[in-house]
């Protein structure tokens, strides 16, 4: 079976029950909203860099460490995983054309 | 069946196979590494800006925006989602202890 | 006489004071701190890309976007440059070793 | 004297020149533009996250370090600060009018 993103929040779901002595990712939730948002940024600025770097196997480390970091702001932050896919669905789910229109911003 | 980020990256592919004029994808890909790594590095300051100011639909939004946005870098950079999935299955198959003692930063 | 943060400061303020609709900075701030806070965001990633692309002339630029609206979130957010600057003296005033000494984070 | 970034610039200089294992600054440049650029996005985040949450001292401290963390950066570039401030200078000569109409991007 394929690793998604599914899978990825029950483990961080398991993980953010233990202790945070125990977890690095219950600690951090721990720490608060503020603290995970600061570590997706920095997560999201290393991919950055990553990608100007043209560093494709970083790229790849990076972008796991974003992707993981984002689940954890969201279960912080009290967002169910299902509503950002959700919201993803809906705007795919269009054809390219109705993308286009639908954009606000196209810069 | 619930949306992936599998399926999200299936859907790109076919937009970003379309002319620039018509998507936006292919449109923000043809502009190369660097536009699109802007672009990741953007959404993830609206998030954080979001997720601090507790504003859940709104991190709901801008969750989904960093979510496209870095399957666009990751296609634009010839990385395959395959690799980012496994790299996260890799690191959080193992327990929370080992975990812990894998990573090099715990700040 | 050069250049400072002072002297853009003092310009700023003059057209923090005008109409949005005739000046930019006055628009930026009128859409308020988290709008204000966006957009360092956004400059920081784009310089950030220029500094790894080794592009001089663009981080020129990127880091003349940044300095300007550092200066713009702060006038939004009410805190005195001078508060900013005064804390910089504080902490390079002390010797290199001091300084060494005195970072909690050496990463 | 009121504190410059121009003496700011002149103090890293002088701790640029020292050995990385007596200089915080030194070390940093000689891990190289990549790791100076890094700590850039780092506090710019880190700035948004004070500014959003509108804690005043916070945001003196993170605009101070998102200042001394640019000129690192621009001496690793090999980027004279006056030519950021010559820039800086040039655009806001003008009048606010001006200004308004020479910006490509008014959002």
């Amino acid at each position: 079976m394929p690793m998604t993103l599914e899978t990825l929040d029950q483990r961080l779901a398991l993980r953010a029950a233990a202790s945070p002595d125990e977890s690095y990712t219950a600690k951090l939730i721990a720490r608060g909203v503020e603290k995970c948002a600061q570590k997706l940024g920095e997560e999201a600025t290393e991919a950055v860099i990553a990608a100007v770097s043209r560093d494709k196997p970083e790229l790849v480390k990076e972008s796991a460490d974003l992707l993981y970091h984002l689940l954890v702001l969201l279960r912080a932050s009290g967002v169910a995983l299902d509503d950002v896919m959700a919201e993803l669905d809906a705007r795919t789910a269009q054809s390219g054309l109705a993308e286009k229109a639908s954009r606000k911003d196209n810069s």
